[in-house]
């Protein structure tokens, strides 16, 4: 298992002829955008492809061209196909059942997350901010294949959901510099933006009100929490989906290093979202609740209820927070 | 009154030893960036800088190097020097008593708004995203000006704030070649984004949450608004300030295309702010009420109570639309 190069991916894409593409579960904006991208790109140089998700398709991202033709995944499925390509996967495990699919075929990896180990036949990992920067550079090796404005508003999409809008850390020259080439192709980005981060039903919004009605704080006023139960999602008539993004509140309170939400998903199982801005390592703290992420996002499950799960996770975030500082 | 060439304007750089730089009241990201960019570069060049705002300088942009430099306006104070930089004005009386200082000496007006009536001696007048991106080019057109890490930050400081971090429509393939450029000077974008944006008080928070839980919306699904009472702000401890964006979130309804916050900034005087989506020009609904803007946001004044406002507000804005569609 090792990595390869671009060229070596280009040689495989000119000698085969029909390709699978699947992706992960709770599929966002660059693993549909890079998808989308791909498929446009191979059929442009004459391939067949089929693109297989073993999830639904949110409906924001509707804009994107052809996202009508990603097939979801059931079982009894059949497909003929000689290559899988799998997009912004760390782990095989990521795309779920369409592993019932792809049997025994070989498998190009292509992704950006730093713990991938490899999985595919081929691989294809790097240390970019999007898995769509990857599919940008192997466009661009590509020959024959061109940009135009439907590939361009999907890798942008990739782009502007992986960096936040080009607010995180991962953005770099490079990324700005592959935008700067895909606004050439007339892409709307204000549209765009709008699709992915500011579209919200009314009663994610109401929900957002009672959230911050409840917020956190605790006596170093470093740490900030919220909480959303079963009980407060069925008097708003809101859905887990609506919580999107609601750890972005504490996350903002001046001073604040540790944010964290509580959802409870079941009665009993706590779902955590942690968050941190600047130096705590919260995948540290995950890991403490058999959880895992990055150090600035991670998260976990607990089996508790919610104030339990509170108690237990606040005063674990406060014990390690003196240790750090 | 005319635009003048980059080429006139360094060559009165050249040319002059001692500058004011001057701008905007009620600063913000581009016009404090782009001063204190534009001091930096000059005192490169073994320039003399003062820089005076008639107005106080908001806490969230301290991160600015020299931005304590920065001498706030008063009566009787007297500057010596050759000539004058307005930044970031569509108009001389953005800045305020500031005009006291400059009295007959010579202006060079360097703006990115359409509507700039060339009031300087010189002017540099360009349809940019942020003025942070003329200053950007006068340094590239300055042949021993060299850009560093502070400056490079306060271009981007400029840049992130009038994109809305890349976000809104006056974004376009420059404005992201730029920032690719300025990324090589190890700017924290993540930080300045963080500042401008995502930095939140508890009030703030709270202010929020309460005023989510007052969201309107019409019949029609398409105007939504919210509002803050003097009672609201009292009962959370919040100011005027604390309000900062809370029209995006009407405006973030799917489906929307009119967005309206009401403001009671004194008994009977409503600040009513205004903003669209696609189609709908807010400017025009907002001249009905003698005030102006530009499409996709404007504002006005009303002298009414609360409720009264927002139902001649509203109605108005029902009658246009159906006209509009």
């Amino acid at each position: 298992m090792k990595n390869n190069k671009l060229v070596e991916i280009t040689n495989l894409i000119s000698q085969k002829q029909r390709f699978l593409i699947t992706s992960h579960v709770n599929p966002d904006g660059d693993n549909l955008g890079s998808v989308i991208a791909l498929k446009l790109v191979l059929e442009q140089l004459g391939k067949e492809t089929v693109v297989v998700i073993d999830d639904e398709i949110p409906s924001c991202f509707s804009f994107l061209h052809s996202i009508d033709e990603i097939i979801r995944y059931e079982d009894g499925l059949d497909i003929d196909f000689d290559m899988c390509f799998t997009l912004d996967c760390s782990d095989l495990d990521r795309i779920a059942k369409v592993k019932n699919i792809i049997k025994s075929k070989a498998i190009i990896n292509i992704d950006h997350h730093g713990d991938n180990p490899y999985f595919g036949e081929y691989n294809l990992v790097k240390n970019t901010a999007a898995t769509a920067e990857i599919i940008y550079q192997l466009i661009d090796a590509l020959e024959e294949a061109k940009l135009n404005k439907d590939i361009a508003a999907a890798l942008a999409t990739g782009l502007i959901t992986d960096t936040g809008s080009f607010r995180y850390s991962n953005t770099t020259s490079k990324t700005h510099k592959i935008m700067a080439e895909l606004l050439n192709y007339d892409v709307d980005t204000a549209e765009i933006s709008k699709k992915v981060f500011d579209t919200h039903s009314y009663q994610s919004l109401v929900l957002r009100g009672k959230v911050l009605q409840n917020l956190q704080i605790d006596d170093s006023k470093k740490i900030a929490w919220v909480k959303v139960s079963q009980d407060l999602l069925s008097e708003v008539g809101a859905t887990m989906e609506d919580t999107e993004g609601i750890v972005n509140y504490p996350r903002s309170l001046a001073g604040v290093e540790i944010a964290i939400l509580f959802k409870e998903t079941e009665e009993e199982i706590i779902r955590v979202s942690l968050r941190s801005n600047s130096y705590f390592p919260v995948d540290k703290l995950a890991h403490k609740f058999g959880g895992g992420g990055h150090p600035r996002a991670a998260g976990c499950s607990i089996d508790a209820n919610l104030n339990e799960a509170i108690e237990e996770v606040v005063n674990a975030a406060k014990k390690e927070l003196k240790q750090v500082r």
